[in-house]
C-alpha cells in the first residue's frame, strides 16, 4: 500500500506513525524527545524505526510538524521547548536517513493541513485553525492555500499583542494572546486571582493547579474557575473578530487540550467574538470544534503536508 | 490599441480613465459622486463617457475600486460614505451598459493590486498594502493572490479592535485601528490635546485644524504637532508588527495622505514595529511609501484588477 509518514515532533515526545491515502493512521510509535542530544541520533532512531514499519508498503514521502517549524527551508529555528539550540535543518536529515522526501512546517500548520485534508474543512477555502496547549499556534488557510508567508514563518497568533505592557510572554515580549487564551493561560488567570485573595475551591490545593482542576471546578460551579473560562473567552473571543478583518474566514477550528473544556471555553469565546465582530461578518462565521481525533491529530496533520503536496515530493 | 477602464468610487468624486497593459492611464475625467440620486445614473453618465474615450481602442474590461466592496458578489455593501444605502450591485450595472465585463473589489484592494502590477510590489508573492487617508484600507496579498476570504470582504485591518473601549469609530464599535492611525485620527489625536489644554501653535486656529496644518506645525517643529506623529507611529507601529503575525510579509507599503508627512510618519512607525516585532520577525520586513503615483493610484488600481485577472473577464 502507497503510505507517507507523519512525524510530529514535541517538546516531550515525538509521535509518528504511517497514514494512507484517506487518512487512516496504520501504526503509530513514540519517543521521548528530551533523550536526544543531538537532533540526527533522534532523526536515526525514528528513521530506522518508519523504515521497519514499511517493510510490507511504498513509503512516498515524509511530513514533519515541529515547533518553529520553517516550511521553505525545512528547519526548526530557535524553539524555545525543544532541547536542541539555534537552526536544524531537519527534513534534510530526514531525507538523508530514510532517502525519502521530506516537508517540514510548523505543528499548527501541519494540523490546519490535517483538518483541509481529512478533517472538518475538507473543501473549505478559508479557515483559521487554532490549537489551545501550553501555547496558543495557529495556521491561516486562504484561496485553498496554507499562508506561509515571506519567510515561511506565517501563522503566529498566539504572539498577536492583546494587552499593551500584559504578561510576560516566553518570548521575550509581553502581552502575547497565549500569555492569555491557552491551558497555561488560563492557570496564570486563577493562580493571580488566588493570589489576590479571591476565593475558589482550588485555594487549598497543594500540588500546583493545572487546567484539568480549573475545568473541574467549573464543572462544580466554583465561581472563579467560571470566571477564568470567561475572562479566556473574553480575550479568545475579541481576538479572534480582530482575526477575521485580516482574512475573513468561513470557519474557525479550535482543538487541543483547552479545547475540550467545549461549551465552558466556547459559549464565552464566541459570545464575545460576536460582540466585537464589524458588522458585516456579523453571524456568519462559525467557531467550531476540530474534527481531527486528538490522540491521530499531531500525525495526520504531519502526513497530509505531505499527501497534499504530492507534486512537491 | 487594447485597454481597460479603471473606474475608483469615493465619496466625494469618482474618477475613472483608459490603462494600457504597461501601465499607463491613457485618458481620466472625474465627476461627482453625490450628484447621482441613483447608482444608476452614476453608471449611465460614467459608461457613456467611458464608450466616448474608447472609440480608438478595444476596450477588454472594466476594473472598479469601491468601499466596501465586495470582489465576489460585484457589490457594494452598506457603505457609510456613499450616498447610496443598501446592496448595490455596482458590477452587474456597469456590464448592462457598456456590455463589457466587470470586476470589483474594495478601494484598498485594489490599489493593493495596482501595487503588484506596476508599482513597488511587482513580483512580490507576500506583502501588505495600507491606505492613510479619511480612514485606513488594507490589502493583503499571501503566496502572490489577493486575500477575498470567505465572502469577498477580507482585508478590513481599520477595523481590528487596538484600544479596548477607545475612540468611537464610525463602525459603530469602540477603539479601531483607524480612529488613531489615519488623517483623521491624527486629528482627533491633537484636538484631543487641544481639549485637555495643551500647548501648540495651532490653538488660535480659527477654522478646523486640518492634517496638513499639524504636518506644517510639526516641520516647524512644534511640540505637540511632532507628539501626535509619535503617536499615530506608536499605535500604528504596533498594528503592523502584529499583522505580521498573521501573514508574514515580505514588505509593508503605506500609500495616502498621511504617507506624504514621509519621516514625520515613517520613522516613529518603523521604530514602534521593530520595538514590537516577535523576535523572528526582526529586521526582516520593510515599511516603505507605495511607489503608485498618488494621483493616478485608484484609477490604477482599479484597471490592473481587470489586467491582472483577464481570465475571469
Amino acid at each position: 500500500m502507497r503510505v507517507v509518514a507523519g512525524i510530529d515532533i514535541g517538546g516531550t515526545n515525538t509521535d509518528f506513525g504511517l497514514v494512507d491515502e484517506l487518512g487512516n493512521c496504520l501504526k503509530t510509535e513514540t519517543v521521548p524527545t528530551k533523550k536526544f542530544k543531538v537532533p540526527k541520533d533522534l532523526v536515526n532512531e525514528v528513521s530506522t524505526r518508519i523504515l521497519e514499519m514499511c517493510k510490507s508498503h511504498q513509503l512516498l514521502g515524509i511530513g514533519i510538524g515541529a515547533p518553529n517549524g520553517n516550511y521553505y527551508k525545512g528547519t526548526i529555528e530557535f524553539a524555545p521547548n525543544l532541547p536542541w539550540k539555534g537552526i536544524i535543518p531537519l527534513a534534510k536529515l530526514f531525507e538523508k536517513a530514510t532517502h525519502a522526501p521530506c516537508l517540514l512546517t510548523n505543528d499548527a500548520n501541519a494540523a490546519a493541513i490535517g483538518e483541509m485534508t481529512f478533517g472538518g474543512a475538507k473543501k473549505m477555502k478559508d479557515f483559521i485553525f487554532i490549537t489551545l496547549g501550553t501555547g496558543l499556534g495557529s495556521g491561516l488557510v486562504a484561496n485553498g492555500q496554507m499562508i506561509y508567508g515571506h519567510d515561511g514563518l506565517a501563522g503566529e497568533l498566539g504572539h498577536v499583542i492583546v494587552i499593551k505592557d500584559g504578561r510576560l510572554c516566553g518570548c521575550g515580549r509581553k502581552g502575547c494572546l497565549e500569555t492569555y487564551a491557552s491551558a497555561t493561560g488560563l492557570k496564570r488567570t486563577i493562580n493571580e486571582w488566588i493570589e489576590q485573595g479571591k476565593k475558589t475551591i482550588l485555594s487549598g490545593k497543594k500540588e500546583p493547579i493545572v487546567s484539568a482542576d480549573i475545568f473541574m471546578a467549573a464543572k462544580k460551579g466554583d465561581a472563579l474557575a467560571l470566571k477564568a473560562f470567561e475572562f479566556t473567552g473574553e480575550i479568545l473571543g475579541l481576538a479572534l473578530a480582530n482575526s477575521v478583518n485580516y482574512t475573513s474566514p468561513k470557519t474557525i477550528f479550535l482543538f487541543g487540550g483547552l479545547a475540550n473544556a467545549k461549551e465552558l471555553l466556547f459559549e464565552p469565546t464566541i459570545r464575545h467574538f460576536e460582540e466585537n465582530l464589524l458588522n458585516i461578518y456579523k453571524n456568519k462565521i462559525k467557531i467550531v470544534p476540530s474534527k481531527l481525533k486528538e490522540n491521530q491529530a499531531a500525525i495526520l496533520g504531519a502526513a497530509s503536508l505531505a499527501w497534499n503536496q504530492k507534486s512537491r515530493l
